[in-house]
C-alpha cells in the first residue's frame, strides 16, 4: 500500500508501465526510456488500423488479409447464444467452420476500425464559451452532431464520434469503418475459455483459452483486409517489451475528491448490491432446468465477472491511504492553481450533490438496467425513434443523432433470439424492485404496476408485445407508428418516458454539463501545475499501453502441464473430452497463459498482446486481481495483465481443434522479419 | 440533515426522546422536563419485573399471573416452523390454542426475566488494573466467569451476565430468572402479521398484526407470575405519553471516526453484499416447491428484513454530514480531554487497522453465518463442548463458561427439526463462498473442500452427520466423545477449528481488550469534557424509552378501515379469508398500528407499549425508514416507533380469531385505576 499512497500524493510523477495512451500522442521517449524502446509514428499507425473494436463492448484485431478478426471468447459468447437454440448449445460443443461458407453471422455484432483522428477541441470550445449549465448541454450536442455529421455525411458505413479527452479539456474526432457483418469462424467451449469460472477469474496463475476468431464480411465476401496484424515470427518470452491496442472502456483516475466519494458512498454500493441479489437469483433460476441453464450461463458469467471487478474495484478505493492521498493531493493543486480555476472544485462538489439526489431516479427510470429486459430496451428505442427522429439533429438525445442512427437500427434489426421464459424472469425482479425501492405508495411504481403484483404485469407485458420478432421492429422503424399504441411493452416504454427524460434532463443540466464544463478548468489547473498529464482517462476509444511479460510473485507464464495439473474433472476445473483426447499431441511445454505489466481495464478485453515490430504475440482477455484496483490508480508492484499466449492459439488450433486452416491463415501473415 | 450535524457536532446536547436508559439509572427529572412525567422507582421495579426477553433476539412482556407472555409473531416465527411440517403450515394457518392443554411447546425458547442489576465495577477494575492486550482479555474473563458463577451457583434456573456499558467503564452484574418452557398460544397468519411484506416494511403508515401469545410453564404447569404488567382501562391516543420496555440488541452512537469509517468500509458492505446474494438465491430457491417455500419463508423474511434495515444504516452513515460533524466533535474532544486519555483514539485507530486486516478471515471462519448451516453450529458446539469444558472456567471460551453452559445445552438438546434439502443447499452456497474468497489455491480452501466440488462435500458432511437428531446430540453431550470421530460433520468442525480459534483469539486479543480497554478512557474523557452522557449504547439488555404518540408528516394511526382500503387481494397485500369473513364485526375505526417518538432499535421487537401507570396499550413491532439511522443516532423529526395498538389486539382476538378466552385473560388483569 505504500505505492499508492507515493501514487496519490504526487500525482504528476508518472509510474512506469502507467498508461493507456492515445495514438495521436504516444509518449514514444518515456516509452523508450522505460521499457527501452518507444515507437514511431509509422508504427503507430500500422497497429491502429490493426485493432478494431466490437460494439458489444470489446476489443479485437484484424490478423489476415482476408478479413480475419481475433478476439476473446467470453466478446462473442452473447453470439454463439444467439446461434445456439434448445437443441444445439455452441457455447457446450465450441464452433470450428470447416470452411468460410460454413462461417455463421453474429446478430448484433458491428466491429469499428479507426480510420482517422482529428483534433476539434478548437471548434467545440469556440461554440461553448462562456455557456453553463444546460445552455452548455445544448451548445456541446448542437456542436458535437454538427461535427459527427460533417464526418460521417450519412453514410451508413462510416461512424464518427466526438470524443472528451481529460474530462473536458480535449476533444478529439474520430471516424471509423463500420463493419456490420461479422461472422464466427472458431470458438473453444465455454469450459476451455472459462477454464476455473468465476474462482479462478482475475487470478494468474491462470488457464483460460479464452480466445476466438470472426471474419468481417462486406456485400457477402470476406472483407479485403491488407491492413491486418502480422503474426510474430518468434513467440513472447520472460522480459519481453510488449504493447497493448486496444479500448480501455473508462478509468477514473483523475476525479475530484467529492467524485471519489459518490463512488465510493452512492454508486459502487448501489451496483454491487444489485449484482449481488441478481447473482444469487440468477444461479438458482438457472438450476431448474438445462434449457434455462443454457440461456443464462454466459450472462450470470458477465454478472460474476463485474461484481468481482466491482468489488475489487470499492476493495482498492476504501484501502487506506488512497483517499487520503488524494485530499492532499487535491488541495496542493488548489493551492497552486491559476485563479480562474479555482472555483471548479466547488462547482463540481456541489454537482455531485446534485448528482447524490439525482442518482437513485436516474438508474431507475433512465438506467440500461432499469427494467433488466431486452425487450424493454428494444420497446424504448421504438417508441422513442419517432419522437427523437421528428427534432432537428442537434436537439436529439444523444443516441438518435445522424451520426448514431446506423448502428441504433442496426442494433434493433438484428435477428438474435429473446428467451422470453427468461424475459419474464427478469422484468418480475425488476419491478419489484421498484416497489422495494420507492414504496407501494409511490406515485410512479402504482404507474409501472398498474395495480398488479410485479409477476402479472411482466406477464402482461411480454405476453402482449411483438417486439420480440425482428420483423416486426423493422416494420416498426421503416413504418408510421399506428394512430394508437396497441402494442403493450411499446406503450409501457411511452407510459414511462416522461419520468426518464425528465431526469435524464436534469442530469445532463444540472450534474453532467458542470462536470464537464469544470472539467475544462481542472485540467487547465493540472497542465499549469503540474505539467504534462500524460494519458487522459479512458473513453471506450483506441489506446496503447507498453509493458513486458513479468509475473508479480509467479512466474509470468503457465504452461498446458499446469492445466492438466489442475483440471479435477468438475467445473469449473474440468477439462473437456476434446483435449483430454489431445493431451498427448500437445507439448506440455507450451505456454498457456501469459502476465504482463500493461497497464488496461475492461473494454481491452480482445485486444492484441503484440511485440516491439507490432506483430502478434498473444490476446489479451484479463486483468489479475491486483489489476482490479486500476480504475483508480496503477500499482506496478502487483497490476499485471492476463493474456493467452500466440503459441498456444495455434497449437489449440492445429492439435485440439482441427482448425489447423485458421492456424494456417494466421501463420501465412507472418513477416520474414 | 441539519439535525443530524447539530447531533453529531453537539454530543454533550441529548435530544428530547433520545436515549435507551438504564432501569437503575433512569433520568426521571429529564423525562419530566421532556414529556411531563417521571417515573419513580417502584414504578421502574414494577415494569422491569413484567418485562421479558427472549433468547432468539427478541423483547416480550408477562401480561397475565397466569404466565401470559405477548410478543411479536415475528419473535416466534421460528417456533412456528419448528411445530409444522409438510402437512401441518401454522405459518399459512395461524394458530389459536382452544385451551391450556392445547398450547404447544417451542423447542429452542428461552424467556429471562431480570430479577437484579448490581454494579460491578469496581470488583472489574480492580482486577484488570494495569493489564493490556491478551492479558486485559484474560484477567477480563477471569473476573467476569467468576461474578457470573457466584452469582448462579451453578443453578440451571438462574442466568446471570456482566454486563460491559459505555464500551467499557461500566460493568453491571444482571441476574434473571430463566423460563424454559415456553408454549404457543396464539398466533395470527403470517399474511396478517406481515402483511405489506417487504415493501411496507420499515414505513408508516402501517397494517402489521404482529402479536403473538405464548405461555411461561415451570414443572409442566402455567408459571405463576403476579408481577405480570396489566393491560390498559383506557386505550392509547394521539399525543399520549408512552414507554418502551425492551432489549435494545446494539447501538454505535458513541463510537470513534476510525471505527464509523472500518463500519463504512469494511462491515457493513460484506454484510450487505452477502445478504443481497443469499436474498435473492432463498427467494429463486424457494419458488420450486410449495414445501422448500414453507421451509423458506420466515428466513427470507428475516434475511429481507436485515437487508433493508443495514441498507438505511449504511445510508444514515454516508449522508451528507454526519461523518464530518463526529470528525470535528471528536477533534474537539481530543483538544479537551484529560491528558492520560488522549492517546486512547490512536490506539483505538491502530486496533481497528488490525480489524480491517482480520475481519474476512475472522468471518469466514469464526463468525456465526460462516457455515450457514444449523448443523455445523451444532457440530462445532459438541465439538468444543467437551475441550472446552475440561478447562479452568475463566480459560473457556465466553459462551462456555458455567453460568452460560445450561442455556448452550439446552439449545443443543431441543428438538426443533432441521430441514434437511435447504441445509444442503445453503452449506453448498457457502463452501462456494470459501472459494470465491480466498480463491481455489488457498490451503484452507483445500482442506474445507477436501478435493471435491462445493454440493459434493455438501452432501458428504449432511448425508454422514447424525447431528440433526436431538438424541444423538444429547448423548454426545452427556456421553464421552468417541477415540476417533466418525461424525462426518463433528470432524469437519474439528478439522477447521484450528483456524476459527487462530482467528478468533488475534481478534480479542489485539482488537477487542484495545477497544474495551481504550474504551474507559474514552468514557472517561467524555464524562470530564462533556458531563454525563446519559444513556450508555445498546447491548441487548433491558432498557427504558420514553416518548409520545405521534406521526411524522402522517397521523399517528392507522385503522381497521384503512387495512380493507390497502388489500389488493395478492401478496403481500392481501387479506386472509378469516379476516374477510369478520370485517362486519369488526369496526372500521378501530385503531391498527400507532406511531411513537420512542427511541428503539432492532431487539426490540415485541416489547410492551406502556402508558403513564405502566400499563399495556400496545406491543412495539418495528420502526419506521427514517429509524433505520438509530443505530448511529436519534433524529427526532422522523424517527418513529411503530406498534400494534392495544384495541386492535383485543378485537381481533374476539372477532377474527375465536379467541376471547386469550382477550378475557388480558382484560381481567386490568386494573380499577
Amino acid at each position: 500500500m505504500r505505492r499508492l499512497l507515493l501514487l496519490a500524493l504526487v500525482p504528476s510523477l508518472a509510474l512506469a508501465e502507467e498508461g493507456m495512451f492515445l495514438f495521436n500522442e504516444f509518449p514514444s521517449a518515456q516509452a523508450k526510456k522505460d521499457v527501452g524502446f518507444g515507437p514511431d509514428q509509422a508504427w503507430l499507425d500500422r497497429v491502429r488500423l490493426g485493432s478494431m473494436r466490437l460494439a458489444n463492448g470489446c476489443s479485437a484485431s484484424l490478423v489476415s488479409p482476408d478479413g480475419l478478426v481475433m478476439t476473446n471468447h467470453h466478446c462473442i459468447r452473447g453470439c454463439l447464444e444467439d446461434l445456439s437454440s434448445p437443441t444445439r448449445d455452441l457455447l457446450d460443443t465450441g464452433f470450428v467452420a470447416p470452411s468460410r461458407d460454413k462461417e455463421e453471422r453474429c446478430p448484433k455484432f458491428e466491429g469499428n476500425q479507426l480510420i482517422s483522428i482529428t483534433d476539434v477541441t478548437a471548434q467545440v470550445t469556440a461554440a461553448t464559451k462562456d455557456a453553463t449549465g444546460a445552455d452548455y448541454q445544448k451548445r456541446l450536442k448542437a456542436e458535437t452532431s454538427r461535427l459527427e455529421s460533417e464526418c460521417s455525411q450519412g453514410d451508413a458505413g462510416k461512424r464518427c464520434d466526438v470524443v472528451v479527452l481529460f474530462h473536458g479539456a480535449k476533444f478529439h474526432l474520430y471516424q471509423y469503418r463500420r463493419y456490420q457483418d461479422l461472422r464466427v469462424v472458431f470458438a473453444p467451449e465455454f469450459q476451455m475459455a472459462a477454464f476455473g469460472g468465476d474462482p479462478d477469474n482475475f487470478n494468474f496463475p491462470r488457464y483460460g483459452f479464452d480466445a476466438a476468431f470472426l471474419r468481417v464480411y462486406v456485400d457477402g465476401q470476406p472483407a479485403k483486409t491488407p491492413e491486418a496484424l502480422k503474426w510474430a515470427k518468434k513467440s513472447a518470452k520472460d522480459g519481453d517489451v510488449v504493447f497493448v491496442s486496444g479500448h480501455p472502456g473508462g478509468t477514473e483516475r483523475s476525479l475530484t475528491v467529492a467524485q471519489y466519494e459518490f463512488l465510493r458512498d452512492v454508486s459502487l454500493p448501489w451496483s454491487l448490491l444489485l449484482l449481488s441479489e441478481l447473482r444469487g437469483r440468477m444461479d438458482e433460476w438457472s438450476k431448474v432446468s438445462p434449457e434455462r441453464e443454457r440461456v443464462v450461463k454466459s450472462k450470470l458469467r458477465q454478472i460474476e465477472n463485474s461484481l468481482k471487478a466491482l468489488r475489487g474495484r470499492r476493495d482498492f478505493l476504501v484501502s487506506p491511504g488512497f483517499l487520503d492521498g488524494k485530499r492532499a493531493a487535491e488541495a496542493s493543486l488548489r493551492e497552486k492553481a491559476p485563479e480562474h480555476t479555482k472555483g471548479a472544485w466547488d462547482a463540481i462538489a456541489k454537482a455531485i450533490d446534485v448528482q447524490r439526489t439525482l442518482y437513485v431516479d436516474y438508474v431507475m427510470r433512465e438506467g440500461a438496467q432499469a427494467y433488466q429486459s431486452d425487450l424493454f430496451n428494444h420497446a424504448r428505442k421504438l417508441a422513442r425513434f419517432g419522437v427523437e427522429t421528428g427534432k432537428p439533429n442537434g436537439e436529439r438525445l444523444r443516441e438518435y443523432t445522424d451520426a448514431q442512427l446506423p448502428a441504433l437500427k442496426q442494433g434493433l434489426i438484428d435477428a438474435a433470439p429473446i428467451p422470453l421464459e427468461f424475459e419474464k424472469a427478469r422484468l418480475t425482479w425488476s419491478l419489484k424492485r421498484f416497489r422495494e425501492v420507492y414504496g407501494a405508495d409511490d406515485a410512479f411504481v402504482k404507474k409501472v404496476l398498474a395495480g398488479k403484483s410485479p409477476e402479472d404485469r411482466a406477464a402482461e407485458l411480454i405476453d402482449g408485445t411483438r417486439v420480440a420478432d425482428p420483423a416486426f421492429r423493422k416494420e416498426r422503424l421503416e413504418g408510421k407508428p399506428p394512430a394508437k399504441e396497441t402494442d403493450a411493452m411499446i406503450a409501457f416504454a411511452q407510459l414511462v418516458d416522461g419520468e426518464s427524460r425528465a431526469v435524464r434532463k436534469k442530469w445532463e443540466d444540472e450534474v453532467d454539463s458542470v462536470v464537464k464544463k469544470n472539467g475544462e478548468l481542472l485540467s487547465e489547473a493540472r497542465r499549469a501545475v503540474l505539467g504534462t498529464t500524460g494519458a487522459p482517462d479512458a473513453t471506450f476509444t483506441l489506446r496503447l499501453s507498453y509493458g513486458r511479460i513479468k509475473g508479480a510473485g509467479t512466474p509470468s507464464m503457465t504452461t498446458v502441464k499446469g492445466l492438466f495439473e489442475r483440471a479435477t474433472g468438475k467445473a469449473p476445473y474440468a477439462v473437456t473430452e476434446r483435449w483430454r483426447a489431445a493431451k498427448a499431441k500437445v507439448p506440455a511445454t507450451t505456454p498457456y497463459n501469459v502476465a504482463t505489466t500493461n497497464d488496461i481495464i475492461g473494454g481491452n478485453s480482445g485486444s492484441p498482446l503484440v511485440d516491439k515490430n507490432g506483430d502478434v504475440v498473444g490476446l489479451v482477455f484479463d486483468g489479475n486481481l491486483q489489476s482490479l484496483g486500476g480504475n483508480f490508480g496503477y500499482e506496478p508492484a502487483g497490476n499485471r495483465t492476463v493474456a493467452v499466449h500466440g503459441d498456444l492459439i495455434l497449437t489449440a488450433l492445429e492439435q485440439v481443434y482441427g482448425a489447423g486452416h485458421v492456424a494456417k491463415e494466421l501463420k501465412n501473415s507472418t513477416p520474414a522479419r
